[in-house]
């Protein structure tokens, strides 16, 4: 799994540092992260949160405190920031054990316990951790991101604000071609000329949409009246002028089984690259966070399989010794294929 | 509380008839609704689907049977139709009396149950009835309605297909100036030059970012390749650059409760004119589909108010005859102005 | 999986029909449910229900019709009885293809196109379709039962009135022992004396709590008063001295989606007996009412299964003609025999 | 609002001391409330873990601290702790912000911005809190209480473990009479020798069913065997046996905006006494928490009032010194004398 912050480097002072670009692509996102993610106000209201320590009898997590509410760059303009959370990897036993009560407290170790749980699907304990994030993303991305209902969202509303003027440009690498085989995924991408227009295209709609909803408005980000003899439009008419690679911003909130639930759907290989990107993100958070519940997760969840009856069948007839063909399969063409895939036969006859 | 549905005759052909705009603005919006809702084909499916007539023992509701599948114009280019229905007033009682048990069914009728229930918050009940529409709405509408998490919902997707090219642009009369005195209101209508350039900027910039989607994707949404030279980007990425007017569509299905929830809060003055002509629309199937609980939500719930301790406090000052002030109410002057307003005192000095 | 009223007869007058408990046990219950499910006055309401025949422009599904309304005997005194149901098999594919949109309608059947969606974990469009339940069910199922959050319940309320004189007490075959390796399972059945005295004491114990709730009520359920020199106890009060075992009813509803999550986990083997002959007499009105929808359930969540990216690398290297042992294959001994078993091999060693 | 933890001291070792009952019934409670509620090993865990102390980044509520882990004694042997909590009063703000964006930071402070959500329905940024509880409930109670949907619960399991043998049993003052003109409340309470013979019913049933549940498991709750010769009933079976005064015990958590719902149907005086002991208990622990929310609830939930139209209506005729009757009213006679209660109005007639 790609993981786009990996190397990411905090300086402490709201800004991030990454290598840059060398001639290998191994983080294609690199040189456009080299960049303020907050303006200088922003930096200096994380620079104080991030002074102040207090006492607390809660259970703690130094790993994840490291890095709160700093930005974690995602995307050319995005971020994400951890705010705030609640329980560990320990909560989650404390949890369960109420549970299963008696008896159970000396037979397992914590991490033995969540693989169990994670393993038969007991999601409970996992929903007595909960996290919040500061999250910058295009509205497209924000558009999927929202179908996922068993959240806390506070949006920033453009009803009563005026937007910033940042829009989500791809970095040219990104430029995926529609496939031509898959309506659902990304073929080649798009080079020379069709990738120049493309961006030419994005940047020019994006400046003047936002400079017509500033004339509609008859106002800027900052406050500036553009004339004084006139009115401006409503602020939440004005704004259906944008497109919607422009970037908002959200407080968002979620227990661990939901957070998982999430990541398990967006940080797939089948999710668009612009949310698995915040996805990738967000399992590193994780990681930090409950690091025996990612390393289960990783194991049960990110890289473990589903098969259906007739497929463990297949399984079960290759493993006695026979050689099955789609045909004898009982499947169809397509999960035929699937499952050679996921068992990695290249021979695609299924032979034993 | 307006209701934009209310004089929309349904021809069954698919399209409707409203009166023409005469001189009064009685509704402002019949000039646009003088228009094909849906393509030739769409008609005919719904035709089809309403000429159908199955025997079934579940409870029936004819009124709601009657504009079963039939598009209900909103705005320019919406709709919103009801495609299934579960329940009628009757399966409200019918579940609040396993609720209640022996002994009650002789003790009141259904409508005096049903104000009965919804004056004390017994929500349950209502949650046995469930409605299913399919709606065609703008993007930024669809963005506040997505908020209300309780509901099943599927939408038309951008990454897989290509979107038609509608986008709203508002009525003339519906061009409000920003609030000068509310942040979350909008002020005096747009008028002369000003409206003329604000529909000008809408709709040209709402046709070259669909030209240029087209141009990016290399594919009309009939299907036709531009240029069968060159591969055209990403479906999934290239609607980043569609405006938040264009049109999109989705089902929708809800419980009672919910749905009464919803249109609580989106039917209610201070909602955006554009999900208000959307919860107006509904709030007429509600009518239909729901009588009784209708007229006991239109009591309780959209006249209903709500007074704070301190409000109620001074409510009973006034009726025993004493002359209060803001400053004597103990509330703060815009609780106190709202109060005042609540209870239709013009002098808003709360003399008796 | 077992299913208690596969081989139910529905007599039409509220009363069910079974083989009678010949000498094979194929059917456990078979000779609690020659029984009556309903009183009189309840058997005359089932039945005006079904007589009346309404018509209906919505999707109508006859073979869950035939039995609506009807109670599919579950356990000793308890019932299933479908009320209410939303949509079909191709309401799904409907909604589904609302996100599709253009071009999906030709390349697959239905069957296909829901066998696809429930692969690819694309649920919504299941969320589409709604049922509604009545159900009779002994009090400490129903604690199970209502840890699923998403679906509507309406309770039969003990606080307002008298509960019935109904105990579940379990079929001599069903008395299991504690298993003594598994702290989750049930072990061997008990017989002779002590299941004779488990039965005695469930049967005596469960008639005192009744009779001393009626003397602290001063009332019997049927509304006589014992003793009218005397107050009684309150209702709410008074049934805290009622045993788990008290049957309770309920009218539940919920969507196809969490309707076959509740049943992946109740009609599981690892589920408690008396809940999974619920899930199984719901998994038969599943059958009847989303065929397509059952089989592709039945075949991808059922009879599926879930290998950790741990488990699918052995099942590779073993497909290579790799001998594994557990020492290996990374796995913790539990989860390897849990594999092996997954697999059907006997030998456990994991040999080619 | 009673509130039955208000004068509660910690001791520091898992104990509370109330003052004794003196002649007064000012705290009815009290005299049961001289116990100890945790065993010693209980006690010491508690113990060990308010002694831990951590340093933290996130925001920390000093006053909640204070009481973090203890527990707060509600009826006989039931107690809330809470386990952990997230955010502030400023943390409702903070994501209000995010809504409101630039330029609200100076105008109000947070006391009346979060009088203002709280009165106009903005409800979202009260969910970017969240407390977790631990809970010792009877199961009645328990039953009430899980109907509120929107919380993760952790439930002591009787399928895996062996409940204590500790059951509810009321203060001979809260044992009411059934209400004989009120189906949903309670009457007087009972006295001499009825209440004597109710209580005497509830402990001796208490008592024996759990001696059978004991003797039907062939081991007590400490893990004794009773008779090593025998098998024990499967303990999911023997726990139907017991009644539901028993006490069970939860980890339950809920976000702020949830508990307030929670808070104002079950600290209201329609709820069940013995649910109402709890969530008076939680109040004192909002109170802690998030001090300007809980004045804010107080004044606009708990102690506000919700007029129907027809209701406010009457309210503006009478301010305008007409004469009013129910039946010049177009009120029911239930809802116009709950209307004259809730003004006060000792005449009940609405003369002004």
């Amino acid at each position: 799994m790609e993981n786009t912050s990996a190397s990411t480097k905090f300086t402490g002072d709201g800004t991030v540092e990454q290598p840059a670009a060398s001639g290998a692509p191994a983080n294609p996102d690199a040189s456009l992260k080299q960049r303020k993610l907050l303006t200088p106000a922003q930096e200096t209201e994380v620079k104080e949160l991030r002074e102040i320590s207090h006492q607390t009898r809660r259970v703690t997590v130094p790993g994840l405190e490291e890095i709160l509410y700093e930005p974690i760059p995602v995307l050319d303009h995005g971020f994400v920031r951890v705010i705030d959370y609640m329980g560990d990897d320990a909560a989650i036993v404390q949890a369960a054990r109420v549970s299963y009560g008696k008896g159970t407290k000396h037979l397992r170790g914590d991490t033995g316990l969540i693989n169990y749980l994670l393993r038969h699907r007991h999601t409970t304990p996992f929903e007595m951790c909960e996290i919040k994030y500061h999250i910058k993303l295009p509205v497209f991305v924000a558009r999927q991101w929202i179908r996922h209902r068993t959240a806390n969202v506070n949006e920033y509303s453009a009803r009563y604000s005026i937007l910033d003027n940042e829009f989500y440009i791809p970095a040219p690498e990104h430029l995926a071609a529609q496939s031509a085989v898959n309506r659902q995924g990304r073929g080649e991408t798009l080079e020379g000329a069709a990738a120049e227009r493309v961006l030419e295209l994005l940047k020019s709609d994006a400046a003047q949409s936002y400079a017509h909803y500033e004339e509609m408005l008859n106002e800027r980000s900052d406050g500036t009246v553009l004339d004084e003899g006139r009115a401006g439009l409503a602020r939440e008419l004005a704004r259906m002028n944008l497109s919607l690679n422009i970037y908002t911003q959200w407080y968002w909130k979620c227990d661990l089984h939901n957070l998982m639930h999430f990541l398990s759907l967006r940080a797939d290989p089948h999710a668009q690259y612009e949310i698995r990107a915040y996805a990738d993100a967000m399992l590193d958070t994780m990681r930090r966070w409950v690091p025996a519940s990612y390393e289960a997760f990783e194991n049960y969840v990110m890289t473990g399989v589903h098969l259906s009856g007739g497929g463990i069948e297949v399984v079960r007839r290759l493993l006695a010794g026979e050689a099955v063909t789609q045909e004898q399969s009982g499947l169809s063409k397509r999960e035929w294929l699937e499952l050679m895939a996921t068992l990695g036969r290249t021979d695609q006859d299924g032979g034993p």
